[in-house]
Order: C-alpha cells, then structure tokens, then sequence
C-alpha cells in the first residue's frame, strides 16, 4: 500500500527563476529511502530561498510519499522495483495535480543492502531515470545517506542503529570505513535485533531458573507477545525474517529497562557501549574529531545512550560526539541536492562545475547520468522521461504541496 | 553412505537358552542414534554373560552400522526414513550372512528433534517394526539417551553438548526438567554453534579494528576457512544449516585456546560456565545430587571443561560431577535393553513383569508394542516383519559379528 501525506503548503517564490527550465517549471529534486520495514519518498525545491527560515517550516517545498518495504528474493533485493513503483506514483499524482510532470533535477537513493545484496546498481539508476525522468542520479548505501543526514554532508563517523548496525567513518571522497553492519548471526551489535536477541534469552533464562541472566519481566513481556516459551523455537525458526522477529522484542526490553529490570537495563548498557566501539573503530586517522549516532534504536532509553556518549568519550576524548542533524531520508535529500548543485544551475549536461562535491565510490556510492537521451519517451524501462504508471498496489491521492 | 563396521568376534555362550526363541535363535536389541551429522546403529546380544568381562570387550556380541543424518523438510524431520533406511540395511546384511533374519526383540532410538519437530513418533515405532520386526520399540528424544548413556540409566541431570545444548534431570519416571535446546538464536548456550558465533565475532572485532574483542589469530583461522570477511554474511545467510556452519569453527576457537589466544581462552571459559549453569538448573529437587556431561564439543579443551567444573562445583557444591558412562548410543541401548527386559524372558506379549523401569512420557519418550499382528508380513509399512529392501544409498558389508 502507499499512502500520501500532505505537505505543507509552500509560498511562492520569485527567485526561483534561476532554477526554472527554458519552460519556466521550477526544477525539483527527489530523495527516496529504502528499508526494511518501509520506503519513503520526499520531494523537495531545487532552489533555496535565503528569506526563509527552512528550520522553522521544514515542510515547506516539500510533498512525501512513503511505499512498500523491500523484499529479499532469489536474486538479490528489490530495491529497483520499489524505486520504481514509488517515483511513479509520485509523478502520477503530482502530473494529476498540476497538470504536467515535475522537472527533476536530480535523484538520489538511500538503500538498505546496496553494498551486499545489489549485484547492479545500474537498475537502480535506470528505474529513478524512467520513473521519475531525473536529470542525474545516485544510488548510495543507507549506511551513507545516514551519514549524510546525520552529519548534514561534513566529514567523520555515522553509527546507524536499526534492525542491524553499521558504522561508516567517510570524507565522502577518499576514506570509506565501514565497521559492523555484519548481521544478526556475527555482528549487528547493540542494534534491535541484538538487543531483542539478548532479551529473549534473557526470558528464557528465568524460564529455565538458570542461576544468572534471568528477568522474570522480559519473560512476562515475551510471553504477552510470542505466547508460551516452548513455542518460540517453531515461530523463528521457520521465519526469513529472524532478524525483524528478534528486533520486534527491543520495545519490551526499553520498557523493562525504564521500569527498573536490571537484566533489561544491563542488556542496553551493552549495546551503548557496543555502539560506542563501532563509531569510534569508524572514526579512523584522516577524518576531523566528529560523530554521531543515528537510527530508531536510540530512543531504547537512557541506559544506552548513556553508555553509549560515556563510552565514546573514554575511547575518543579528542572527538564530538554530535545530535545527529537528520534522518538517512534527509541524506538522501541532501545527496540529491549535491547531484544538482554539482552541475551548476547552467543546466549544462557536461558541466563540471562543482562536481568535486561529489564521488563515486562503488558499493557505497554509484552516480548516473545525465542521461544520453534526455528527450521525454514512454514505454521502455531505460527511458529518461516520467512514468505514469504506477504499482497495483499504489493508490496516490492528489498531492496538495507548493505548485509554484 | 551406509559403512559397516566389524564387531569383535564373540563367544557361543551356553547360558543364552533363556533369551532364545523358539526356534532357538538368540535374540537381539538394535539401538539407533539419529543426529544432525549422521546416523548409528549398533545390535547386541539380549542375554548378559555373567562370565564376559563386557568392559574388557565392549564390543563382543554386537554389531554395528552408520548411515546417513536426519534432514528437515516441510513436514518436518525425516526421522522415520533415516530408522527404516538402516534398520533395513542391517536386516539385509545380517540375513546374507546367517541365513535368517535376525530376531529382535527390542529396538530404541534416540533422535534429535524428536521434541520439537517429529510431529508423531508413530512413524518412527513403525518404521523400527517395519525394518526390524522389533517387538517392542522405544522413541527418544536425543536429550534422553544422552542421559541414559552419561549415567547409565541412574537418575540425576546430564548436559547434551553438540551444535546445540540441551540439559535433561530426569529420573525416567516422574521428573523430566528441560533446560535450553532453544536454538542458536535464542540459546544452545556453550554448544559448538554457541562457540563458532562468539569466535567469529572476535575475529570480525579484529577485522574492523574494535577496541575490545578482537582476535588476530581467530581472524587469520577464519579467513583460511571461509576466505575473506566481506564474503562470509553471504555465505552464511544464505544457508539453511547457519547452525552447523556456525558450529563448524569451534575446532578452530580449540585450536586457538590451546595456542594461548585470550580470547579463545574466554570464549571456552564463558561455554564452560553456560553449560555448568544449564547442568545446575536442570539437576531439580527430587533427583539426587548426581550430574554429568557429554557430547564432543567437551574435546575443546581444558578451559572450557575447567570452567565448567569449577562454576559447577560452585552452584551445587553437594552434587557430585561424574564422568559420562557412555555415548547416546550406548543410551539408546541401554533403553533397548530395558525395554526388552521389561516383558520379562517368558515372550509374553502383554505381560507387565519389570514394566515399572520404563515409563512413557512424551514427547521425551514413547513406548510401542507388541505390534498387533507379529506375524511376518513384508510390502507395507506397517508390517512387523524385517523388510530386506534397502536404500539406495546403502551398501552393506557381510557382518563379520557373534553369529552364535
């Protein structure tokens, strides 16, 4: 299903002339984020308007669109399919409402499983150039485009804390170090699904009247959501998704850490101080003393951000341990803006200026376009211009953003 | 694969009148243990000899058989076809060599999985009549045998240590108190997949340059068993056996321990106390102060074994910690044998003569026959006489055993 979410309605914009085409449309750019529980899509104004306090309206020139999660098959993830479905939807909706397709400057993607699981990322690009036309196109891990976010573009290390953890240290340039990211069977520490693991078998220990390790809470918890212990086996094992199963219990562990479970509290002390380990392995010599931590798993409780702030600041007393800026999908908004930035407001298809902004650094970072043909065709997968059509399973609803 | 091996020659012995039937015929008990890594089968005579030190020649009167491992597919595990399939080829290979089918008159299996994922035991007691012509027939849990063979048949706790970990106290009567057996995910705590996991753990901590956990020699062993760290999540997510993959680096993390690599040393130490916490809280009250502990994953060396007694001794300084008496193997034998000895030596079907040493309690253990029918019969599945068609994989030897 995808559903649409209002914008705030934006203000009209006289200086936005230095970002219209020869048509007079304002240009757009368009970030979408891929996970695994959910894709989202924001579209936002290529051109800033320095009288306006951005902060303030974070909405304004905006429209969003969220879309369905991608899956894993036998070849690899979705991800292209999911962009596709999601950037046509966005251009059917937006076409409805204004009567013409949006002019997209640049597209950039934020994808779980980009560096392992898609063997191509050149689908990636080929799907955001039909679906929404984009001029240029990125296609980045969601370890980078929550960097990004995290980070608002500056140099240093992003802890990613989600289902799974992933630790990058990147200039963006020439150092990408990627600490953890591992997976629930050899790494993932301190993320949801390490810490549901460690709660289950915390549950299970006072199960078992094991003499250490056991929290009658998580067990009580546990037993409210999975039933009767001895049925746990049967309903993980059999699962694709142990990793989602296990990080589903990392709510019942912050609620037993905020109610006093020494067990639960313990368990979140560690991943805190597990994450701290894996930002501070990122931080490696030739980036500038900076980091932050980012992702859902972060508001588990104090008990982990406390360990986790301590214990950087034991291993990297020299660093700044930073709120992070923004979520992977405002990266992923920045990483387009760059894109479109990169190649000046000339609308030069070769230029150059500014490109220094921005490498590619495969599997981390793919950059695409523009694209040999720009002239608007329908009806091919490799086609530069907007798709209408969009997924069964996408219903748009007239977007009622900033027109223009 | 199906191989035989030769059982030491035995004596004629001249006190065997009271276990022959009539036809003169000296009966036999079949034990089969069926695992993750392969299946056994080993027959012994019924009747002792007070004269023949046993302990001396352990394997005198008895012939044995390995064959292929128990697999899970969509209807869980085939248990059944693995117990036809060897049952069978020592049917065949025992009547090339004597002329005549043997005489069984009981026959036990101890299975992994047989508590969790063998929805119905019956299949397993027919497919022992089936191959067999066994009277009665015994089904085990492999957590049971595993305990009949540590502590021939004495009541007390035993700890199961394979690719998974699973304690039993039981005294095969009214207390039967489980303990772990959850599951790489959410236990098995100190098992041979619990040790592979934590091992490539440390050594993904060396290769991301952790502050803490890391192992450069755990690295360097993984890196020549699996190849490069970047590919190992690709190797093993896509695996159905993660378990026995996991597990398949323990003789590495053994080999590092013995070396004097820290952490090694602490993986085997921290498995040594989880399976001494797992004995402890599976010795309950009501059983006597009596425990031991099996499996190969024992073989890893001293710091685990050393930690395992040591936090033993701790927890339940009244209980004496004794050596494992014998294999599950030996267990499934020792059920045989009660079972056999339970109808008494007079062939009585019904008769209830010693029946109070053996007690079902499912899913643990069931009890099965005398078969209805005894007669022979061959063709179905449900016959209860030995069938001599054999499975494909099996190619028996002439059994060079105690032909009497």
């Amino acid at each position: 299903m995808t559903s649409m979410q209002d914008a705030a309605p934006g203000r009209p914009d006289a200086r936005a002339d230095v970002a219209r085409t020869a048509t007079g449309s304002p240009r757009w750019i368009v970030a979408i984020d891929v996970g695994g529980s959910g894709s989202r899509l924001v579209a936002a104004r290529l051109e800033r308007d320095p009288d306006t306090d951005l902060a303030a309206t974070p909405d304004a020139h905006r429209t969003s669109l969220t879309g369905r999660p991608v899956a894993i098959g036998p070849d690899g993830s979705d991800v292209a399919d999911v962009v596709h479905d999601l950037g046509a939807a966005f251009v059917t909706a937006w076409t409805e409402t204004h009567g013409e397709p949006p002019v997209v400057a640049a597209a950039a993607v934020g994808a779980t499983g980009v560096a392992t699981l898609v063997p191509d990322p050149t689908a990636v690009h080929d799907a955001l150039r039909a679906s929404l036309g984009a001029e240029r196109t990125a296609v980045a891990a969601d370890a980078v485009t929550a960097h990004l976010g995290a980070l608002s573009g500056r140099a240093g290390a992003v802890v990613a804390v989600g289902t799974g953890t992933i630790a990058l240290g990147t200039d963006l340039h020439e150092i990408w170090q990627r600490v953890d990211g591992w997976g629930h069977l050899l790494g993932d520490l301190g993320s949801a699904s390490w810490i549901g693991a460690h709660g289950l078998r915390a549950a299970l220990a006072a199960h078992d009247r094991r003499s250490t390790g056991g929290s009658r809470p998580l067990l009580a918890a546990a037993t409210a959501r999975f039933g009767p212990a001895p049925t746990w086996p049967a309903q993980l094992y059999t699962r694709p998704d142990r990793a989602q199963v296990l990080g589903s219990f990392t709510p019942d562990v912050a609620a037993a850490a905020a109610a006093g479970d020494p067990a639960a509290v313990q368990i979140l002390t560690e991943a805190g101080r597990h994450l701290a380990e894996s930002l501070a392995a990122a931080l490696v010599p030739g980036l500038p003393p900076l980091a932050a931590a980012t992702g859902g798993v972060l508001a588990a409780g104090p008990s982990l951000t406390g360990a986790l702030t301590r214990r950087f600041a034991a291993l990297r007393p020299d660093a700044e341990l930073v709120p992070s800026a923004g979520t992977p999908l405002d990266g992923a908004l920045h990483l387009a803006r760059l894109l479109a930035e990169s190649t000046g407001s000339t609308g030069d298809p070769g230029g150059t200026e500014g490109t220094a902004a921005l490498v590619a650094h495969e599997p981390w970072l793919s950059l695409g376009g523009p694209h040999p043909d720009p002239a608007p065709a329908t009806g091919t997968s490799t086609s530069s211009a907007p798709r209408t059509d969009s997924h069964p399973d996408s219903h748009p609803a007239p977007i009622t953003g900033d027109p223009t």
